[in-house]
């Protein structure tokens, strides 16, 4: 997706260890007219697929799956990475490695709000390794629905988060491929 | 909001404890529809403000501020519970106590994306003691931004946060502000 490829050359900052900070307007502060094209552009891409749910992760996913949502006329679920009191014990949980913070963390989501009667469409802001992904797969298997495929805001396509989840039977779509990264430059791959 | 208060009745449940679980359209699974109309409420309140960033807290207040942040055409923000790797060192912080989580965590924002420049309006999805909407004050006045005031998707009216909050000139706006819990009946105060 070109507008947003041309934001990342503009706006991203690249840092040693394959950091690609975009964190003024995707991550921390949030262009929301952006994510509200990266919304039309996810539901171009599955328009045909059924979807009645978006699932994300917390927290730095809900935004864009929120934009997303409007387009696809659904509710969107985001899956929590600790459990609180304030949720049911009737959880589905899986556990996912997290690159940016160095540690396994439970990720939970009730099961009152996915079943075998859902299409999913999972959404997360950020593909490197897949740790987040496949644990959102998990829980769309361990409930039985059924998974259109992921769509992403930003993929590091020189990781094997890609690899790992289409080995799954999974689709993936991202809206930027990063092909590699140095000093400020980012290059991506055509599409 | 009469919208709200209906959806609250129809779908929130009481538990002992004043626990007021919402978590089937507001705070984990999304009704993007309704925020939207929350969102749009937001703006009402606020259209003479000068908005020109919303505030949130990381995760269930990114929602509601990216539904109304469309109505205002500007960017959101959200506070971070942790300071990860990925943000930058130049951070204002605060501390806040957690009702749900019972334990104080600190709470950044990146400076580079608040400063005197800005008219911030808070947003977050409940108020009760009000300790999340005074760390978000404090965060503003560090950076010494103007703040509009505060929207709130549900107050809960029998709890200290409004007087806290308004104690400190701040105005805020509450779409349902609950008065009392009892068994599964949930009262609203007229507004």
């Amino acid at each position: 997706m070109k507008l947003l490829e041309e934001r990342i050359n503009k706006d991203g900052q690249v840092f040693p260890g394959n950091i690609l900070k975009v964190d003024s307007f995707l991550n921390h502060q949030i262009d929301v007219a952006l994510l509200k094209e990266m919304g039309k552009e996810i539901k171009r891409l599955y328009a045909e697929s059924g979807v009645n749910k978006i699932l994300t992760i917390e927290a730095s996913g809900i935004a864009i799956a929120c934009m997303a949502a409007e387009y696809f006329e659904c509710p969107i679920l985001f899956a929590k990475k600790s459990k609180t009191k304030n949720i049911a014990n009737s959880v589905y949980k899986t556990q996912v490695h997290s690159f940016t913070h160095g540690k396994e963390y439970d990720v939970v989501v009730s099961k009152d709000f996915i079943s075998e009667k859902d299409t999913v469409l999972i959404v997360d802001d950020f593909l490197a390794e897949g740790n987040a992904l496949l644990g959102l797969i998990d829980l769309c298997n361990q409930a039985g629905a059924k998974i259109a495929g992921c769509a992403i805001a930003v993929e590091k396509g020189f990781q094997q988060g890609r690899e790992r989840v289409e080995a799954k039977g999974i689709r993936v779509e991202s809206l930027a491929i990063v092909e590699s990264m140095q000093d400020s430059s980012v290059t991506f791959k055509t599409q």
